[in-house]
């Protein structure tokens, strides 16, 4: 039935006993691919009878679908022309893990960073507006991005006048990676677990499918039994507060019920709401029995088992999971807080064992971070904990709420520098260069486990300014010890005499002594560190660099104001003569593929920098040494 | 009476009369100051009577009052033992224009940028619950602050559970600079014009005055009144379908009726938002009267009159606020976003004459970029004007919605460089390194006003990727013409076989032309020249740079991943010797002072640059010049 399917037309064409069999083959590809290449399963599991009814009712790529969270939009892809490509799902020049605008027509924002998916709405409703085009416009945001500040700022917008012609669907499965928190959250527990949820559920579906088809009466009909339900079971007091037309709540795994409140929605002149209760990793019943999140993101795995198939060696992660209890245990000022990860940061030891003390406030950096500020003004260290990709969000509240105010709040960036897998928005590839404008941060990178224990301790110590921890996604590097200590730089690798210095920043220290080591085959000696605290800089780099007639740095971050950059710029400064060479990311975005592909594709490997090296040396006369 | 307030303390012991006497006293000094000063007047006027209701109700500092947008705070300030400090108001070394921690106890965070005080909050009250204190944590915020996304990513946790004794006071006036925009907006206003309201105010005040004067019966009084009245006026439906506790509305210049609501809020055990209905510039008819903005912020003025006392030469805000109307003429496509600034960036004159293509988002700067990509993608070309500080709220946006999917959006950022009598927070010396992380972002920096012209119709031509213009605060430089361009690269001064190339960005131009007479006086001679575009970097610039033997680059944005960086990381690339001395602003918050103050503290005067040059030609050997 899939394959007859290559695109949303085909969709109009096919019967109900079509369509139940169409959502089964969806939902057995999607196992099988995200079984074979990982990715993400639970959330598009929760949606395929969600986007069949949305495809059907709408006509994209006219109308336009915007997905929150574009994870959720495997579905959208197999139904317009790419289930064919599955295999490749993820895999470099394969299809994305994120809609794509380069693979599709129908797919207009990529959306992985949460709750943008209503701003962009607005625009594309006012700018339908504004050039006369009746087009819709279609914004699918699940429960969990709603905690999202930039979704409120969009819904107060698109109900401050009724020109928005947006449906605004809630895909409401109670969760992001666990369930979602806060106060709407707990309105719409409420509704769900309602005893008179089930009952009205069945009345509405009853309604509709025995009652005449036409939209507007089937419209009324659902309104009327609305109404009669509404203190009961919808949160409409807070959207029709606002200005917002309120449906539901629909069974979003009732193909039939979606149409026909899709269609509601479609035939009403103004913004209007679509609440889908759905349940994340339905039809295979081993996602939704996994308690955590419903196999939110898995690696490969075997289906009939749901067990990944190879164990991942322990990752950085577990090792900052580890010691931020025994940090806890030591210091009872010490506090977690996640924007809705606590599993994925790994700071759900913490939480098991101290869980009046770790806070997760939904998807809201910004309030993660200055509610941070907070606390440390009332006398607790905060620990933040989140994706580097996902501090971008609350760059000015590090900046003017912590730093500005001084206060003692630790941020740890997991899965920092090159992901890969997931694109360009996932890679950690601008902390290096932000945090670095913070006056008076701290920022650590630790090149293997036993730094980044070591590191974190010295981060939680400085109680009055801002402190980063950032490292890597994927298995923790083997520890690699120090032969020297200078100032507060690791020296690594030593030669008598050496004429390059090697600087490698975090993961990329094993590099560096990598290059060190190849240097010396190639009968230059060299120097390998490892700056550990990169802000501020420990002046020894600079009188170590004073010592050597070339100066290489390696980092996974963005060229552009990355450490590379300071260093340079420092080295000028203090007008010294010796070249500095950069090797770090291209300032640009980049496309999904493995982490050591990219790597390689941008020149970061040893074999590239030692070359690199042996060139520059070769310009530089013997006589430039100071 | 004002003098024999040395604190909070002292507000407790006085009677009605002798409070009433000391809330025309503080007006009288609001008027005074910012008369002779400049500040914030209007919205001062505006809570004095709130504010004394706060510190008789409240015990501050042990309480903890945090105001959003602080520069609502004038009050508190005299209130909190600073009255007779007023008349050095945003002087160097004198009272600052926001709360400052370094001036007061009673002032916990500086908060100037908008929509933090509920995160603050948060913060505060949780540190409180995780120490087993049961101090008060009080935030007041204004209903444009509430349509900031950060402000509703607070009352989402505030709202979490009931140990956050947080009090909201919601001070409504209606008004950001200009009337508040948004769905909350709307519902909020129907309350405040529906004919009902007075005589419920006058109910309430009535009921509160001649009833029992114990707080929890006061309150159940209050409770009862308003249950008969909340369909018709509360937007508690919102609220409390949230789980927040709603009192009012209340009359927030009736100083008795605060006082009620806020013993009774204190009182209840959980969050609860107070909901008073205040009048920008009350008490100043001049200032109420006036209509673009009850004189938000006032440069100093003739009080009898309200007029500035001298009228300030034409700024840049001007020059683009006339030139973005000729450029919207030509091109229908082209729309105009604010948040919630519509007066200060200068875009009224457009919104004037095509009133449906500006749009005012609110305080919301994340969907006022993202809502911009949409457009853009809709086939519009949006421009974005706002301050170049609040663009560090959206960075992210600018990142991932506008850069990755290469859409055109330029972004206006007013006040730009070195700001100085709004302090730390308003300098926006940050957006040259944000910005230049961008891929594909196109940023200029135009020298004068033919400039901001000539490269403001340039940026709105570039359809496929984000473009930034960038100007100062103040008066607009003169123009100053090139003798030359190179590539992109306007040449403003030039010798014959010059020896130091002085780079000027953007209004440090002339300075640059300025740095280059005085080294010809000093028998070295120069070339100065303004790149105009930043990013990408005309490679001219280098070409220049290889003909001489220093390059000199001064800009009044941050020394870290500047300008000046990014032509040091560029010379360095190719390997030419020549050394660069940057000139920059030191990676430090600066206090608030005049803009030329700050400058010549942080050695970007003509004479200190020179004389650096000389110093470090004087090490450079002849030799080394290519």
């Amino acid at each position: 039935m899939l394959s007859s399917v290559s695109g949303p037309a085909d969709l109009r064409r096919l019967d109900d006993e079509s369509l139940t069999r169409l959502a089964a083959e969806v939902r057995e590809l999607l196992i099988e691919s995200v079984a074979a290449n990982g990715g993400h399963l639970g959330p598009n599991l929760g949606v395929v009878e969600l986007t069949i009814a949305l495809h059907r009712v709408f006509d994209s790529p006219n109308d336009k679908i915007v997905w929150d969270t574009g994870h959720q939009a495997y579905v959208h892809k197999m139904l317009t022309g790419r289930a064919d490509q599955f295999g490749d799902l993820r895999k470099e020049g394969g299809l994305s893990g994120y809609p794509s605008h380069a693979e599709s027509h129908h797919d207009w924002v990529e959306n992985s960073h949460a709750s943008t998916s209503l701003s962009y709405a607005d625009g594309l409703a006012r700018a339908n507006a504004v050039q006369g085009k009746d087009d819709h416009v279609v914004a699918v945001i699940g429960d969990g991005a709603l905690t999202g500040g930039m979704a409120w700022e969009a819904i107060n917008n698109i109900c401050a006048d009724n020109c928005r012609r947006v449906v605004i669907v809630v895909n409401d499965n109670g969760r992001s990676y666990t369930p979602t928190v806060g106060g709407l959250a707990n309105r719409l527990t409420q509704i769900r677990t309602n005893p008179r949820y089930e009952p009205a559920l069945s009345a509405i579906r009853e309604r509709m499918t025995t009652g005449p088809k036409v939209a507007g009466v089937a419209y009324e009909a659902l309104h009327a039994i609305k109404k009669g339900f509404k203190d009961v079971l919808a949160p409409q007091g807070m959207f029709e507060d606002l200005g917002i037309k309120y449906l539901g709540p629909v069974d979003g795994h009732d193909r039939r019920a979606m149409e026909q409140a899709l269609t509601a929605a479609r035939n009403f002149a103004g913004p209007v709401l679509v609440h889908a209760i759905t349940t994340k990793g339905h039809g295979y019943d081993i996602a939704v029995a996994n308690e955590n999140d419903q196999m939110h993101q898995a690696t490969p795995f075997d289906r009939a088992t749901g067990e990944a198939i190879s164990i991942a060696p322990a990752g950085w992660t577990s090792v900052f999971r580890d010691e931020i209890v025994r940090i806890a245990d030591d210091r009872p000022d010490v506090v977690g807080i996640t924007a809705a990860m606590l599993y994925p940061t790994g700071l759900d030891a913490f939480a098991d064992k101290f869980p009046d003390r770790v806070l997760d406030v939904g998807i809201a950096e910004q309030h993660a971070v200055t509610s941070a500020a907070g606390m440390a003004m009332g006398g607790l260290h905060p620990v933040v904990a989140v994706y580097a990709t996902f501090l971008n969000r609350a760059f000015d509240q590090v900046l003017m709420d912590v730093a500005l105010h001084r206060q003692g709040v630790t941020f740890v960036l997991d899965r920092a520098g090159v992901t890969g897998d997931d694109g360009a928005s996932h890679n950690g590839m601008w902390d290096l260069s932000l945090m670095q404008l913070v006056p008076g941060l701290h920022l650590a990178a630790p090149r293997d486990g036993s730094r980044l224990r070591e590191l974190l301790r010295e981060a939680v110590e400085i109680d009055d300014a801002p402190s980063v921890v950032r490292f890597a996604k994927g298995p923790v590097a083997p520890d690699l010890e120090a032969v020297d200590r200078v100032g507060a730089v690791d020296v690594l690798h030593r030669s008598d005499d050496a004429q390059v210095l090697v600087v490698g920043v975090g993961t990329m220290a094993a590099m560096a002594v990598d290059v060190a080591q190849r240097l010396e085959q190639e009968g230059v000696s060299a120097t390998a560190i490892d700056p550990r605290w990169i802000k501020p800089l420990d002046p020894a780099v600079l009188d170590l660099a004073a010592e050597h007639r070339l100066v290489v740095t390696i980092e996974d971050n963005g060229r552009q104001g990355g450490v590379g950059s300071t260093i340079l710029h420092a080295v000028s400064d203090r007008g010294l003569d010796v070249p500095v060479r950069i090797h770090a990311v291209a300032q640009e975005f980049l496309d999904h593929a493995k982490r050591d592909v990219i790597l390689k594709r941008l020149g970061l490997t040893p074999e590239s920098i030692t070359q690199d090296a042996l060139a520059r040396l070769g310009e530089c006369p013997e006589g430039d040494r100071r």
